[in-house]
């Protein structure tokens, strides 16, 4: 038995499933089908969050995403609209029927970030902020824990672990590329790592595509190649004009790009091999 | 017009195709096919060599591949039977119709090399061992070329400059992942990176996902994704009996595990996107 | 100017210099001495934290650590006495008259820990909790901040920013080694890194040897290579039994080879060549 | 016992010193000294290599270096005189009384190298070349193995192994930075590692501070660290014009630079702790 227990593959039979209750129709993760969660990088304004929410909402999304919170290397650059963007991400789910995720940075503001959102992810710069992850633990809303940049799969099963040990076991983990010494890619996607942590672990794992490579045209190439690897899911940034976005712009498909790769998602999706 | 010249993909229109002429059948590699390439690690007699041979050939394999000449981290490995290996190598072929690959690792052994195998193959240790690099680019045999386990792109695409400058413009990639912090796997895929070799560059790139991964139950979920993010082709280790196997026994699928894999390959490859 | 301002040496003429007030005669950080932060890596019990104290007490150290809150990799390793922890600390200080430093994680906590600390620290897997690092930039006491795992040494003085950018411009940078593939020590300490941070930055800098290397053997090469090289001082573990150590025993030192240690330290510290 | 068995520490009692006879005196490495080779990375013409060696022969150098055979990423760029530079090398060293040391990359190229140098280099990009590793183990002169970009120390010293096995027992290991994702340095040097080899192994070790950093400013600091840490020598970049040299200018000393380096390594030495 691995260190990581209840996170481990031996802890049930078949796969975790997880739902999360919808207007449109209710969304489950991990059952055998690629869950498409897409949008901006940030929540930058009420008008231009819920265009780009309303652009896309047909084109394939299960789950919406923006940042409210943002994790910024400079303490100078746009940090995010705070509560303020969590109200736009709720009113977007009315608006669209979809549900939505959200960073969450800091334990005192989860209770806001749970009250707005219908999902909650740990980003990868605090996969090991223990005291998030337990807090987490205690919610009751789903999470996506993306793994940490130099953060080995034993790390993140571990990290995983945490949360499942304090009583949330919806949580699904997200690949978004590691830090490796290639320079002209933001991250290095660890493709493999997919498919290891399905067969070690029972629990539902995505890619994100534009962290994981910083560059706009190597997203389809690499959510293909995710499907393909056995993931569960995609996480992809979309912004109406990627050239203005105020963080991320050249990782961001325009919704046009964004709905070519939906369809090709779809047909890679049903031809699931294995 | 990037340091790499003759290798970017501004040189030409369209992508370079190579073809490699072979009894049962001309190959062509990069002509939006998957080339698959397998057989054992090393030759390690002619009795297990062409056993294997004959128990793949009718498969899915387009090339057969051994190592003569054996690239060990340690003196006192086994490193290859050398000529005899070549030979051995030569016979599979007379057998099977299939033409075939092995590696050189020292300038003066490449006549040798050149004499009795169809395609040679530059090791990741000796990406960058530019006397071996400089001679290849004046043999008349197309040439693999492996991304060194810390070599970025651009690194990767100056090495191949080396021998399309000397005059062998048959080259082709093969990514077999790179060396970072994770210790689960031997190396991480670097999946993202092919898709960018192929925007870069007009030549074909293959995925080795037995040294990508070191693990054989991830050889095939690598193996779909390489093609799945646009990948020209695969190397992939087989051996008839991978516990015995003198090296990379734990990354070599058995001839049944390939079947199964090149099988779900086809059907990828039939639904190439965009 | 760099995008990290206020941490940037040319922000101020000099170096700063950080006084820690302390009964036996107050401490200063960055005045072209060396610093001896030292003591275990947890506090394990009043008994052994105290007993750990006095034996080093007149052996060089000049600040004593001990973890009261510890970042464990997994949720079922010992993570410190809290609270509990914090008063044995302040007592060792009481009983010693030496300032004591102590790890923070979660911004709720800091409260306790500067009641009862001298000198807050901030971890390496909390480099980037921005949350955590605005908060510090809120209290009156000095900050140690470790470079993250991955993080880069612009994304090191960034983190930093966001420290004095609060208002706190106490902070002394601790490098601790950097994750890389080299398996047979821990992390891989990044020696140039302290003289470069001393050229780009006109803040303190610390090494801590202990998690650089995970190896007790190499704590003394390592302590004297970094105060050659420039560091400002160095933050070692020491422990009364270190085969017995509920955290990190391998690398801890005995007294007895501390006391060595400090010895050497002292002579180096003597020569100084700018 | 390693599987690395005549490089060993338990091989032998003692290090092992190497003597390289020279008209001014006979250099030993390893004997408890410091070593210092220093020169310009390439010999560019016959004129700029005697003036520089003829400017640093009385600052405290105890071997010239020089590249005449230099291993470049791209093939358009400046890849040394060749057998013109070897000859130069040799004129140098009868100018100066020094011996000289020079890289070999090609096993065809050895027996010039051997007929006009003191001592072999073996660079990075070569450390597992085997054919040449196994070449140089049959000359009779010492080597220098540099670690590989992203080389374990155990391939590092199996490396070594290859040479000692094949008979060549005169080989000196250097530490010349490994490959990370810290961007602002050429490389990450490991300083551990020094006292790792040095414990692990008989055999001596230097570090090139030169390639290990890339800058220059960094080269005195991390010089003083790798003595204190150990070292039995120093490689070092030395140009009368940096900003005119062909390769490795940002990284070069001037003369007047070196001088004053050479000075504080020889404090350094004499004052050697443990």
């Amino acid at each position: 038995m691995p260190a990581y227990k209840k996170t481990a593959r031996q802890e049930q039979l078949g796969n975790t499933q997880i739902r999360i209750p919808a207007r449109n129709g209710d969304i489950t993760i991990g059952a055998g089908n690629c869950t498409i969660i897409a949008g901006p990088c940030s929540v930058e304004s009420r008008d231009k969050y819920l265009e780009v929410a309303m652009l896309i909402k047909d084109m394939g999304v299960d789950i919406l995403r923006g940042g409210a919170y943002k994790p910024r290397t400079s303490p100078y650059s746009f940090a995010g609209l705070e509560e303020e963007g969590l109200k736009i991400l709720a009113e977007a789910r009315d608006l669209t029927g979809l549900p939505v995720v959200t960073e969450v940075m800091d334990p005192r503001e989860l209770d806001k970030v749970t009250y707005y959102c219908d999902m909650i992810q740990i980003g990868s710069r605090n996969m090991q902020n223990f005291a998030l992850l337990k807090e987490v633990g205690r919610a009751q809303k789903p999470v996506v824990l993306k793994r940490g940049l130099a953060a080995t799969v034993e790390e993140w099963l571990l990290a995983c672990e945490y949360i499942l040990n304090a009583g949330n076991e919806k949580v699904i983990l997200c690949e978004r590329g590691i830090r490796t010494f290639e320079k002209m890619m933001r991250n290095t996607v660890d493709i493999a790592a997919v498919a290891l942590v399905k067969e070690l672990s029972h629990l539902p794992v995505l890619v994100d595509p534009s962290h994981g490579t910083g560059i706009r045209s190597l997203v389809a190439p690499v959510s293909r190649a995710a499907i393909a690897a056995g993931a569960d899911g995609l996480m992809i940034e979309v912004h109406q004009n990627p050239d203005q976005a105020l963080s991320d712009g050249e990782q961001s498909l325009t919704p046009e790009m964004f709905s070519s790769l939906a369809k090709d998602i779809r047909k890679i999706e049903q031809l699931k091999v294995s």
